[in-house]
């Protein structure tokens, strides 16, 4: 096992940003590739709003990549949601293109899109599902753990001052996403984008009692055949997933 | 001598941040002071924009944080430039006062005015003296590396499509400073507050040949006495602040 | 919630050492202490042998700082099984003196033994309650979980060539507590300590299956009436303390 | 630019360890390269006792690897001195085989001995031009930056109760090397080992005034004419290899 952090130069955000990876231990490693062309599939994890990278570490993925043999890669994503921001960098592009390219140069990554996983916890969650149903090409399959999914009830929530768990301001989403009215049928409407998504697969696992339990399963019914939809015991992830990312690397190995 | 990498949560920021400190070490450290109330004299430092804190671990300041008996503390400010963004987080505000108040009751740093010093290099530099300009009762001393000072003409070149070496788009600008008719005079035009600021004192120091060696000259004449203007030589700093940091803490300390 | 990585030198291990810290948030810190005078029940926690203070964080340690209120620190130990070594540094000494007077001076830490705790997993338990045993006026409360407690029979299989799941050679047992026939009875016989403990009360605990299982409850029963021993389903511990940390911390402030 | 921080399992060390790198950035990844066969010159960087990887954050080496275009690995050698220690693991090893094909596999750092160097700083020193007078066929070029080289001299000056300047007692050194008396002639004396080294070239560079200037003149001398000698004016490394890592570099590719 391995966990490595990175800091590195983003042409796309304009400056320094910081990954942590996991890798497969030694053992896994194929040492008798002499010519090292071996690759490993890869899962782009997606951290949620108002928490960094670090989260994951309190997760079972690190041991996960050692068992199955893949790379795990989560970038610092900061208040940014994983989206071309209107105020701010274009962090789907950033996700989609400049980061693949990267890391392909820098680790044993696989360019195919069979072996090209994303996922996510929270508002990561919406990232992850989001750039799987708008680039079908780049990954075959993508989860969502206690996903907060529904970003047009989240505007319109922070808009009316509710409490909503997610740390943003109305004025901070207006800088992601634009004015509330600009937000259905447009670029980052997940519900939208799910309806005519066809080629990917999805995995989406909620807790009982989780807030927004109810975002997984409208999301999940909307996309039908293509999506499993796991609802777990209140309590039962442990605040650290768990079960649900067990579940979630079972499926995407399966 | 300690490096301490913190990763916590802000309120003011809505999330998780990152700063680096430097302490000196045990030995600096008063041991018989048994009530443990003795506080540090503390350096709040400001890193440039497409840079991160990490910037400072290849200047001096360590080993000046160990001579000079004092703790400097550097947050991760991605591309806020230190500023209340409007599209984004207050920066100015976290970093005025709910950073201030998180590693008081963190690490032993002096809330006292005397001790409290504010620095930067490039765009750091700007944050820095703009929040001694604007906060007067709480940094005595505030400092300058090769500061990219003069954010209005920043604004224009970067509109005007020019090549200005912050990796900053319009856009990205709009986002934190507003636009550009709302800059000049506001609360965040440095050049404009430094004209009426009276209690703090600054200490300036560009290297000749640099694109923005006039801004600090130009301000250090606007700040008149009360400014130190230092000019090196071109590639005295070793791209690292050598010479600019160890001249700027002795400057702190005389 | 705050993670803090510490990188600082050390005298009596003569050199840097790495240490990994959990903080409660601002929101659990006294902020209306405006002389600061509040200081924190602290847990000092020691990794297993092959492992870091890295692993720590797959735990829920971080959560529970903040929920009861303490800080965590965990060092880095290498492969001293936190002993004044035969071959090498005086590890006990650094933990009980050195790293405690480090700490108190940097962090809001009590002195008070009542407010002072230590614990571990495998050997890092081994280690824990061997401190406490030895050094009662410092750490009132002592756990181990998954502990290896058994270090003459660790000995004795190692030097047998039996594969024992700790990754130490003979030779390198030997590095830290010289010859076999030197251990029993000796400075670092958590066992004969054990038997002469009366000041500090213990929790240990274990999983079913565990290869070092006996090494809990043989100990626990010589303590007696001072220690608490809890056996844990197999994988009830999904490999990161899930259960066990919140059990002992649990016990630690009940 | 790239910074990355690598926290692995190593098997023959027996445990986790960490290695810090520097990359170039994307721009000087070549990007083109579909099959992704390209491999970058590697630099091994080792550490004086009583310091960490951390060390090189200070050094200009991560812009000489984006300007140069190589990859430098600098992994954490605690007190072992880089040696297969009398007592304690075997760190000489770790250093010229496990290490190199983690990284292999890792990054992409090239085979070729040509494009294998490896160099330190003080005691790092020491160990950089071992590993090359012992192995020959893996590093073309090594380098030592204000050198500690003359290990006999240092175990008897250490014997006899004087002042160092390396953190390491008499019994520490011994469970490096062994007895005195094992030291002379033996696998770890570099100086027996050079005059016998025929095929590596170096580069020995040491300030006036430093304590141990000497060993690294009487290593060149030692050496002839594969070894280039350059004496820097006292300070003019700024305690951080400011003009001794740039020459080494430039020497390293010219």
């Amino acid at each position: 096992m391995a966990y490595v952090e990175f800091n590195a130069l983003s042409t796309v955000l304009g400056g320094s940003f910081t990954a942590r990876a996991f890798l497969p231990g030694l053992d896994r490693l194929d040492l008798k590739d002499a010519r090292h062309q071996k690759r490993y599939p890869v899962l782009w994890l997606l951290h949620t709003d108002g928490e960094s990278s670090l989260e994951f570490l309190k997760t079972p993925v690190e041991g996960l990549a050692e068992r199955y043999g893949f790379i795990a890669i989560a970038p610092d994503l900061h208040h940014s949601m994983g989206v071309d921001m209107k105020w701010g960098p274009n962090v789907e592009k950033f996700l989609t293109h400049e980061l693949r390219g990267i890391f392909r140069h820098i680790l044993p990554v696989s360019e195919l899109r069979e072996e090209n996983f994303i996922g996510g916890t929270g508002t990561g969650g919406y990232a992850a599902l989001k750039c799987a149903c708008k680039h079908p090409s780049l990954f075959s399959k993508a989860f969502s753990l206690n996903g907060i999914l529904d970003m047009e009830r989240l505007i319109a929530r922070t808009s009316a001052g509710e409490v909503t768990g997610v740390p943003q301001t109305a004025e901070a989403l207006e800088a992601v996403f634009g004015g509330a009215g600009e937000f259905a049928g447009g670029p980052d409407d997940l519900f939208s984008l799910a309806e005519r998504s066809q080629e990917s697969v999805f995995y989406l696992c909620a807790e009982k009692g989780f807030d927004y339990h109810e975002d997984s399963r409208a999301l999940a019914a909307l996309l039908g055949e293509k999506a499993a939809f796991v609802s777990l015991d209140a309590g039962a992830d442990c605040e650290s997933c768990q079960v649900s990312m067990r579940g979630a690397v079972k499926w995407l190995f399966q």
